[in-house]
């Protein structure tokens, strides 16, 4: 069935959407973006996810060009005319093109629906595996297209045995490429960095919900403090909650996946019916 | 007249040398390039370019998928066909079109031809304003196209008074965003940068040809050692050398063009004819 993404005027048939190479995007790695899932089709947190694209843009000083509602309204034809429930939708928008190909021009925004691939319970069960590298995201708070890092990791990644990397910075730990990390201490405390990190969306929601009944805080962690965790795990859109199960080679909470982090999996669930 | 571009396989009338959004560029700002210029329809320096551009792919794990004879064709039949003399051409390579927005794919090559302003001689006289920052570039040796951070950065050299920015990491002077950084000694040593930096052409083909006229030193130079410098100034393909004449607000050599920097300017283009 044909597809359909949105670029700054109209829809237009996905395999056709296409952006000119002047782009500063494709020039100078200039842009932002943000992603959000669809139950159903029913998006899951829009409007944080707006507030987040409209803070990102404004941060690198690009002009969205439409307001919030303007958006929703683009959303909403998008999901019709896809119909492909149960996906994720990400929201671009690039430093546009640019006649020097160095200062901002009008923005491009484009607007794509993507498939959407949820973990099954034994990806779940198994948890992942990290390993650390010392980087600072530039702009952390900002959701930035920049991931030149993270994917030049990946053979480094492989050759650890490892499945994603956790980054840290002056000795603390800050966040993974696409997720928010948490630990759990032997008090059953939750513990996630509160600085240098983007703010996710999961990692806001879990805070709220699971607040009254665990005792939880944004504070630093050291990169020492990793091995005395009884279990940690990683939030964000695509994986919501997936338990951490070694990190650099130890492992944590024998493996698995940890009696907290199956508790906190069950109190976000239940949050959202 | 009808410019081309090339984009991996073929020729491209420039305006409709398009990417799909799915590009590892826009998605995830990965890519490496290369720039060189004209003089008349002659490359200068190309084959220091291409050297750059295959060791800027190999770091980033992307496969040219042609031989650097195969390019210096292609650039041949640009160049040919363009007839765009005392020009610039960018050779760009991204992470392609990757399934999961994520891994690297097979990259796109685009290769396009520009305008090119020479400085004028006012300009050269006049010279640049410099403000620090603290900054690090990722992946220092590899000319990728991250220049998220002076972007976002150009409104605060804007309230600086200041044209560039110049980097500093760990109290140690890097260089610019699109120029390596040399400072000249009260007794005309030339001292640049040596670590954490993009090794320019233009700083390369400089340090060879006065090393026999000026003591030359690649080495650290700290934010104090800027305070102390009798001339400075920047190189790179666009600008060859320009004379620095402040950095944050304090005069450099009385905020014109110094004795020793007129020199190697000299000294240059005179091994260029």
């Amino acid at each position: 069935m044909q597809k359909w993404a949105f670029i700054n005027d109209g829809f237009i048939a996905e395999e056709k959407a296409c952006i000119h190479f002047r782009d500063l995007s494709i020039q100078r790695g200039y842009g932002v973006f943000d992603f959000f899932k669809l139950k159903g089709n029913e998006p899951v947190f829009l409007d944080d996810n707006l507030n987040r694209f409209f803070y990102s843009a404004s941060q690198m000083h690009l002009h969205v060009g439409k307001t919030e509602e303007e958006l929703k309204d683009i959303l909403t034809k998008l999901i019709s005319k896809n119909e492909f429930p149960d996906s994720g939708i990400r929201i671009t928008l690039t430093g546009g093109y640019s006649p020097d190909g160095y200062q901002i021009a009008e923005p491009n925004l484009i607007i794509s629906q993507q498939n959407f691939q949820a973990l099954t319970a034994a990806h779940l069960e198994k948890g992942i595996r990290l390993v650390t590298y010392e980087h600072q995201r530039q702009l952390p708070s900002v959701k930035t297209i920049d991931y030149l890092m993270p994917i030049w990791l990946q053979p480094r990644i492989k050759t650890h045995n490892a499945d994603d990397v956790l980054y840290y910075s002056n000795n603390m730990v800050t966040e993974c490429p696409r997720s928010n990390f948490f630990l759990v201490t032997n008090e059953d405390k939750i513990i996630t960095p509160r600085d240098n990190i983007l703010n996710g969306i999961t990692r806001k929601k879990l805070l709220e919900i699971v607040a009254k009944d665990f005792e939880v805080a944004e504070e630093n962690i050291t990169l020492g403090e990793l091995s005395t965790a009884k279990e940690a795990f990683i939030t964000s859109t695509t994986k919501t909650i997936l338990p951490v199960t070694s990190i650099n080679g130890n492992t944590i909470s024998n493996g698995t996946a940890g009696i907290v982090t199956k508790k906190l999996m069950q109190l976000f669930q239940s949050a959202l019916q």
